[in-house]
């Protein structure tokens, strides 16, 4: 099995994207899911670009990674000085990591216009800095900037380019297609002669996804000799995104016998996709092809049918494969089913026409219709059924609270929390402060419930997202609040609904809580 | 000029995709948005399929279109009957288009699995449902449904499904790669030889994304021959989607010199992808090649250098071409020029040397630290700037707030506000209740400032967006604001950043007022 080495530069070229703004513990969130998925190399960021930066590759160094290893990425030296006096470069050797990506310029035109220096110069540039990291341990990938531009329209010299950094010690020449605008028959018709010229170099292939292609000129670069594919995760990049691997990956190994992550890996895909858009905070691309969460939904009656009766028919590998799972899409004529599905799941004898199952129905329409979301809430689902099918008593009643928000405040805290909740026929208050009205409210509640149910002191947040719902009505608009909790087990996610972002969270809360409850019995 | 012939599915196929249902009204309007854009044949639905489509090509008939021809979508009959027998194919005749297009299976394994049948009996239908059509005054494209699939097992019925097709009349042989998973090397080979062994009839592709190539194979396909590209506009589809129109049309039209729409409606693609995916109420994808807000966006310091010197370097082609424009984005990795730059625009004759240069790329890069984002927050931006250079005293001082929000309440009002400002030395309190914690703080403070600045009476608050920027610190994570007003002619948005929600808004409420009376001077 021929073996196709993976560069994933989500925190480099991916935190160009708009929008994204990692900060260093996402950083190193990111790196801890790229490593576990068993990527190669990853390209962790440009050390002379910001203080971030310089703080993260401080951190990383006490990193214990088992299949990754990381790579710092900067520019050949500047124009007329040496490698040594140049700042970028000095900052690229301290960041200290195994691999350096070293960017140069193969097109003449760029030299002159962009760099307005002489093509001669800049192969020294290219060769001098290359042979510098070289020569100080580390192993050097060259990423030929314009390099298929710059090939068509003066292969001489880009050729001359990719000499310059082999005669510096590069190990890998990774072919460059900046601004994604070659199409991938001529990516494929290039590398295969650079391949071919440079027969004992690894070859890389770094795509732009401009013209909707970077994702096939990867795959056919690799076709036609390509060893190394540089990319991000999930398309991340300036403009259009880089070359996504999250695609380019299973393509290869699935379809194409190549070997990118331990075979045993691919399975952990979707999961790994999922992480790092969580990190990014990125929700990700619903169509996205392997890991989106409608790679395999079926909506047409009649493909449904066909996937039913061989999933090949409208599935072009089994979703499992890379972790991801086949949806057959809710109309309202399905509705019911589905809801009966669930409450079979909780109860498995519930009696399939009990009236309480249409109950069940029309209570999240209507929640539903208004705004309240059940897809990614699923223990706020459980819980309506549970009350209508139980007929349970609620663990507390809220009798009122008051959250005071202020500014000036000191000490971190802006916000101050009572709270009068009815548990047990015993009226409790309680009070807390906190960074924020939600987190003392939170507070003040765990405070209020502890004498009587010691075991939610196990339980915490460990996530709360905010989403406005109609714009439109600016900040009176309806807010959807959804709140994951653990027990350092069980993970759930809740969800409420309001005008107001504090009742709003109040709701999840509350319904986080009594998911816990509910699930262990009373204290 | 060779010309392809674009085959548009939105209304057909991009209906299939989870989360679009349009209404018959909506698919007027995207008929007429791809009528007015140039498109020449549009795949209206399935008139077999339900109501709401029979109702669309009864009123379809009544349209007036410019450049756009409708086609109809059906299956060749049912096995063991005839095309008059079967309700669907009668209603396909019905919608009186003057285009069909029939779908049929190519695949013998298909036949025999999903359809039950003989293959000699698919070949009947096949030829059957095309010649009916045909003889009927139709012009009749033959969808050759898991084609490349069916060529790879058995390329000599393949072969023969297409012949069917060819004695029954059909015009053109489209060849579907349905589940999406055939590289596009192989589609272009496969293609090749189909073209050679059909010369004398239009080959079309139809791709999907499932393996994130259907843009590079559908182009590969026109590059072997095929002279019929099916799509949708926007990639809209089942699962990953179909292949992308808004991409294939320019890479088609603007780098390999194919005429695929008019020539002077490339322009119009930008302002098309929006409308459709309006009427879809689909936000279009930033990161959409050609046609996406961040298509032409740059956020590298060094790029913008570079696309400042020539814009060839980081643009693959003028976005102006297509109906995009360029977009300079501020970050992190924002370097002195594209500060600069800001700068100059606002005060066209300021010192490019002047320290103060420095003095706001520091503060903006200390501001993104804490997390703060201006590429969507461009009033804030200018603000720093304005601040900095022109040390303008503030128009106003917070003394304090306090806001109570509580639970229950009366009369939807779960809030209320007091605020003690200066203006221009004097001390003013106002309060005001409100639907949540913001809206009663934006209510005081406009309160607080009217009789100062009786302008802001016309600001209002158009979009208010929440974004927690770290979600693993739970309810006390940093919370990232976005405010976007209006006075009723120009539109400006900015940011605030703090671990209290109440807060952040706050502090985006100030700059929003601020950018106000800084634009129009003091009264």
């Amino acid at each position: 099995m021929k073996r196709v080495t993976i560069l994933d530069s989500t925190l480099r070229d991916g935190a160009q994207s708009e929008g994204i703004s990692f900060s260093v513990n996402d950083k190193l969130n990111i790196v801890a899911a790229l490593d576990e998925l068993g990527i190669s190399l990853i390209e962790a960021g440009n050390p002379a670009s910001n203080i971030k930066e310089l703080e993260f590759f401080e951190r990383a160094r006490s990193l214990k990674l088992t299949n990754s290893v990381l790579s710092a990425f900067g520019s050949t030296r500047r124009k007329d000085t040496t490698v040594e006096e140049d700042q970028a470069c000095m900052a690229l050797l301290e960041a200290g990591t195994p691999f350096v990506t070293i960017v140069g310029k193969c097109s003449a035109f760029h030299v002159t216009e962009i760099l307005k220096t002489t093509p001669e110069e800049n192969l020294k540039m290219i060769e001098e800095t290359c042979r510098f990291f070289a020569e100080n341990g580390r192993q050097v990938i060259f990423d030929a900037e314009h390099f298929y531009d710059g090939y068509k329209s003066d292969s001489g010299y880009a050729l001359e380019a990719l000499d310059a950094a082999v005669c510096g010690g590069a190990y890998c020449l990774c072919l460059c297609d900046t601004n994604g605008g070659t199409l991938p028959q001529e990516i494929y018709d290039i590398t295969k002669k650079v391949c071919s010229q440079f027969d004992d170099i690894d070859i890389g292939i770094h795509a732009h996804n401009d013209s909707d292609m970077a994702a096939a000129s990867s795959v056919l670069a690799v076709q036609a000799g390509a060893s190394q594919v540089q990319g991000t995760f999930l398309g991340f990049g300036e403009r259009c995104g880089n070359a996504n691997l999250s695609s380019i990956i299973p393509n290869l190994q699935i379809r194409l016998g190549y070997s990118c992550i331990p075979e045993e890996k691919l399975a952990e895909l979707t999961s790994c996709a999922f992480r790092i858009s969580e990190t990014a905070n990125i929700s990700l691309h619903k169509n996205m092809p392997f890991v989106g969460r409608s790679a395999f939904a079926h909506k047409a009656g009649m493909h449904m049918d066909a996937v039913m009766k061989n999933s090949s028919s409208f599935e072009h590998i089994d979703p499992s494969l890379v972790g991801n799972r086949r949806r057959f899409l809710m109309s309202e004529f399905t509705g019911r089913a589905a809801v009966l599905e669930k409450v079979l799941k909780l109860y498995p004898d519930f009696d399939r026409n009990s009236p309480v199952i249409n109950e069940i129905l029309n209570q999240i329409k209507e929640k539903e219709y208004l705004g309240f979301q059940y897809e990614g809430a699923e223990a706020s689902l459980e819980l309506i059924i549970r009350r209508l099918a139980e007929h349970f008593e609620p663990f507390f009643d809220l009798v009122s609270y008051k959250v005071l928000d202020e500014l000036p405040y000191d000490n971190n805290r802006s916000a101050t929390a009572t709270i009068k909740l009815k548990v047990n026929g015993k009226v409790k208050i309680s009070a807390s402060d906190g960074e924020g009205p939600v987190n003392a409210l939170d507070s003040a509640l765990r405070e209020a419930l502890s004498e009587f149910y010691p075991i939610l002191a196990k339980v915490r947040l460990v996530d709360y997202k905010v989403r406005v719902m109609e714009p439109k009505y600016a900040t009176a608009a309806q807010v959807r609040v959804l709140i994951t909790s653990t027990d350092g087990t069980e993970v759930w996610t809740t969800v409420g609904v309001s005008k107001d972002v504090i009742e709003a969270s109040w709701l999840a809360l509350v319904d986080s809580i009594e998911h816990k409850l509910m699930n262990t019995g009373r204290y």
